[in-house]
């Protein structure tokens, strides 16, 4: 008997196969915003995205309120959420006194971060990689003996905007000792300015899988140069399914002025969801949270989905249809 | 012997496999603007994505000037381009007028519309389905017997901004009338209104190449709702190998103010690029001619590429890299 053929991939077709969207925007996007979100805000955006469904929620970040003053209220946001079953609450936590106090607020899992590239990590976090692994280690072990997830986030894990590229065998690296070393529960690869290609990203999916397969992996992408949801897909196809993402698509890319930072939330769930994928996501609700953040941030967001409305969100015939089609028919 | 086993869809890997990108912005694009782009900065941008290697260029519109006036100098751009061997010079026509002076002025090819939907026919273009396709004929006739091409567009072949969805059986019935009874040379399914998703480009393609393996088929997608890139690909995979794109993503979106319209075609050039496609074009001379647009039009562009760059144009380290570094390293 011969195999069938099959023309196309089954990566198309979702067929009700589970795919977890985490949302980083009220993390990873007001952190960036000029204008400080208010506190009660800030709550009733987490429990909108509750309710949304999402599987993962980056509440916010532990960092200094004098470096991110826009998140100087992690504590009261991160204790005040409403906390929907299931749904897991992380914090961003650059350090252990960030620890310490994202553990007192009850987050789920602390998120930690070092870059990929040496060049990156000197110039975001001020120290080289073999320092920022060994804080890591303090952390992770604080967050352990609490019982909290631990989740390292690497960043420039697909290219380094002052490096270039970033061979694989140093990302797996790296990713190594965060399993074996600092005994993670999840690894994130960062695409942090968006220059993840889709072969690139089902190549290092791919070789993740084959080393680490039962460890949970989130991917977390950014749109800057058009290539946010066909990088979901090639991650989906090579073994991936939990993604990082922003409602409204805000939080931007420092190094392209104007540029679009995270991929898109209510577009990628909206988008697997007319494939079949089952995200768990209520788009409606989704695209209400993202609807609040013009009014909360002082300008227009990146949202594709929002100006333009969901596929099947109709628009009337002209006024005068009736009358054009009668003209037309009596000719 | 067992077959191998392939974890992820070839379409991620282009191989060297030839995609045609066909570049409708001088069209699609300048005809919504508000101002008119002098003659002859029309004539140099034609030239330019000439030289860029754009497989067809849309170069115009032979409307009435009426109606768009920004196209008013169709003629002279046509006849004022330079022409580069093998590059097939387009232009839309919307009746046997238009076909009249298209020809007069040497177009390779005669792109004639209608649509998928009687609604979206009947607002568009003032007339029923039927009486459209009884003008194609006409204009069909006078470009065959002219000896020049014909290509038919059909609008809303994945859905209709006022109907919904349209059935796969109305689009391949009008492919079929195309095929045979207009004797196109081509046809172009457009996502008038970006409401095609990657499942269904994906069982429209293959559907279209099981009965007519040997036609060209353009599909012609809009990024409204951020699946652009992601229906190219599905495109692709299912057998596909023309797209239509707009330089600048410029071209917008009559349903959804503010959204983008036309996928971008730097952005597709620059992905299928990475992924190692061969689409013939150069991606520097490219982004040339898109960076000429926000002068000629007055406005920025949906191009996300143009605002990033390419994923290997670096940044510089920052000023004081060094003293980071040695103040880290002392520590």
């Amino acid at each position: 008997m011969n195999a069938p053929v099959s023309p196309v991939s089954r990566v198309w077709s979702g067929a009700g196969r589970r795919v977890h969207l985490q949302e980083v925007g009220t993390r990873d996007g007001l952190q960036v915003e000029e204008r400080f979100v208010p506190t009660a805000d800030k709550i009733d955006l987490v429990n909108r995205l509750s309710a949304a469904g999402l599987a993962k929620i980056e509440v916010t970040s532990f960092v200094s309120p004098k470096a991110i003053p826009q998140l100087r209220d992690a504590e009261i946001v991160l204790r005040e959420i409403e906390r929907r079953p299931g749904t897991v609450y992380t914090a961003l936590v650059p350090n252990a006194r960030g620890a310490e106090r994202a553990i007192e607020s009850r987050a789920d899992e602390l998120n930690l971060v070092m870059s990929a590239s040496e060049s990156h990590n000197l110039a975001n976090l001020r120290m080289t990689r073999a320092q920022s692994f060994a804080a890591l280690a303090q952390t992770a072990a604080l967050a352990r003996a609490a019982g909290v997830r631990v989740n390292v986030s690497l960043s420039c894990s697909f290219g380094c905007p002052m490096e270039g590229d970033v061979p694989e065998a140093t990302v797996l690296g790296w990713c190594e000792r965060f399993i074996t070393e600092l005994r993670a529960d999840g690894v994130t690869l960062c695409d942090t300015t968006g220059m993840a290609w889709p072969t690139q990203v089902a190549a290092l999916t791919a070789a993740f899988r084959a080393r680490w397969p039962g460890s949970e992996l989130t991917l977390h992408f950014h749109n800057t140069r058009g290539m946010g949801l066909a990088n979901v897909l090639a991650g989906i196809d090579a073994g991936a399914d939990r993604f990082d993402a922003s409602f409204g698509g805000i939080g931007g890319c420092p190094y392209a002025p104007g540029a679009t930072g995270n991929v898109c939330t209510e577009e990628i769930a909206h988008a697997l969801a007319l494939m079949g994928y089952d995200t768990g996501v209520d788009l409606a609700l989704l695209l209400d949270a993202a609807r609040c953040l013009p009014a909360l941030i002082g300008h227009d967001i990146p949202s594709q989905l929002v100006k333009a409305g969901r596929r099947l969100d109709l628009h009337p015939r002209p006024a005068d249809f009736e009358a054009i089609r009668g003209r037309a028919l009596g000719r």
